[in-house]
């Protein structure tokens, strides 16, 4: 065994529900703007909120698909599927703004500073260091702005 | 919170170590030898071994700096390193053989097969519906091959 | 104007409904079936039957999102659709399952061979030569199994 | 048949001559100039014009291959090929400036705005959500400016 | 200076003329089949050949842009051009059977086996391992097949 | 033979040394550090130090691993590494800061303006047109911020 002995330090977060969501109680969308409300705060529904007049009815997809079908499965935790999204948003390198977002987003549900640095890292083995680097910039950018609003 | 009250039933993984890997005890090479052996197993072992024969060094590379530096790390755990990599090369789309090694990681290391089905699906919001279909079915042949040889 | 006169010999596509489609007579779920069966045929139906064992629910996800939410949608006809989405697949150039699968659907909405060929030689101007050849390469051979078919 | 009855609304654009254009009366250079000033307006010509200083011969191959051979080819309307080029570039996600460019040729050649919001919300399907987002914006973008300029 | 002392032991490769290729002598067309049958050998022309029934205008293209204009410019010589394009298909990943052709050009136009190598594994840096081992991967079946005919 | 009789007249650059680096002299972050300053100068280093404050480990690793590993290695000149180099960031059009520094790198180890936007050009047949344009328009504002620092 690689590293047998101390226990992670990360916050554990909350895990989703084992069983299935209940749908009648609340429809796709209503679920998909508490999850993103929840995941990605402000910065995610501002995102949202300037679709309004060209694509409204795109909005209303990212409401319903990604955060009302996917986030809201049991199965994985949302710290979890964080460090997913921002893995794979930094390996692809062609969505800064989304990668910025879901940065904000993995520290919001449970993930530490130190925890996203290293799925960054991680990414120079599979996407090369150009990509790890632009992933560390993001980074450091959102913490910046999360220490002047006095946030962790 | 979305989810607020029951506890993720994945097996929890031995964390790594908090403290700075003595280094004198151990080489980045024999370190990365150890981790790949221990996370990718002979599937692993016999992507670097076809190597020998062209670009040796690069099998030392493949040892020290993945797995010696990186996988090494304290920081983060290997079901959460293995979430990432399974995300990112299932994002990218064109590293098939590593995403199946990969997959094959994230069992050994804890992660069970349906949080890699999680992780993947997930990926059809940032890739595509075809990069998480591809990424599915390279899961469909590696959890075969494991039922086959008995493995969970 | 750079090609006035002579009609485009396409054969035209029965374009989409423009108001809203009323969701009450159908669910997203079951409209999705519909049109992936019109659209993809028995290739389409084929790759969602594989994901029965594995992850169903994302054999739902792929009926409703892309079938029942944007293929359903009125504003643009299903020829249109399929040109956008061989000359996406062909870009990207890491999903030649996907874009053999939607050569046939393009066939199958009303786009002629020569078309489809046009769309994907035109994929080397924005995604390079050897994408462009991946494509045609794509596209030959599944003329060929529609030809051994007996179907155009 | 999945919408029978209603006919597509979108401006139907002039097509491309049958035959082969006639290469003596004019050089790939004079027919790409000419294709590109029809298509692009301004925005490709200043793009080109930028080139003057570093890589004048690239300016060259740039109206002779893309717009002198391919777009002046018979086979495919200019409306389809701008759908084609829209969903390669929103699709590839690297290539910015590019896509605001070919967002105006689309509307150049008789795309209306709604018929391009469709065609970069497909792209969530296929490229990820981001890919459909960045392109949504941009076309905002392209459509705030037109709108300034008093243009559809 | 890194590396003062020692000569470079890769064999020169002939440059390109310096001066304007006099384009009445020969059509690019004629240039460009000369070049490819130069440089790619009778892998280039296979390729080109099998799109005869499908699309004979790009085979016409593929001579004409990539090999008639690109390759046969002054400038750069073309053992300079072959490591560029061995690292841009290495690093982008989708286009398998394309690296493979221009490693076996690399190797006609002077190359070392070991300097392709080398160039595989530095686009560990740029584009990750696993693009790197795809593209040493892709160089093993090559000159093994080279071994096999004989070829060095 | 292609191009037979005239002389290339870029700048040779001093090879590296054929045999082993004694690597008892030097550390691998030693030797990194060296070859970043020669290389890549300070447009480079300072890259590097804004990692400090967040993820200094990795700029360790940018020297050991790249510098100290890849581009100190035997067997191909540094004129060669910064084309394969150039080459590769055009092409994938993710890396756009990285992209300028390489650039630099390759004028500072003895490439030409020409030679690059040689090569830049050529990924217009592998990459496409957009991916070709937006590198030479990255290479125009590096030779204009080189030509006002009175630089070649």
């Amino acid at each position: 065994m690689l590293h047998p002995s101390i226990p992670n330090a990360s916050t554990p977060v909350a895990p989703l529900p084992a069983g299935p969501i209940p749908s009648g109680a609340e429809s796709r969308l209503e679920r998909g703007r508490r999850a993103l409300a929840e995941i990605d705060g402000n910065a995610g529904t501002a995102v949202i909120a300037a679709l309004a007049d060209i694509a409204p009815d795109f909005a209303t997809y990212v409401f319903e698909f990604p955060f009302g079908d996917i986030y809201s499965r049991p199965g994985l935790g949302l710290r979890e599927r964080e460090i997913a999204t921002i893995a794979a948003l930094a390996a692809l390198g062609n969505a800064a703004p989304q990668l910025e977002v879901h940065i904000e987003a993995g520290l919001n549900v449970g993930l530490s500073r130190a925890e996203i640095v290293e799925v960054l890292m991680q990414m120079a083995v599979y996407a090369g260091f150009p990509a790890a680097l632009n992933g560390l910039f993001a980074a450091k950018a959102v913490f910046a702005r999360r220490t002047a609003r006095g946030e962790g």
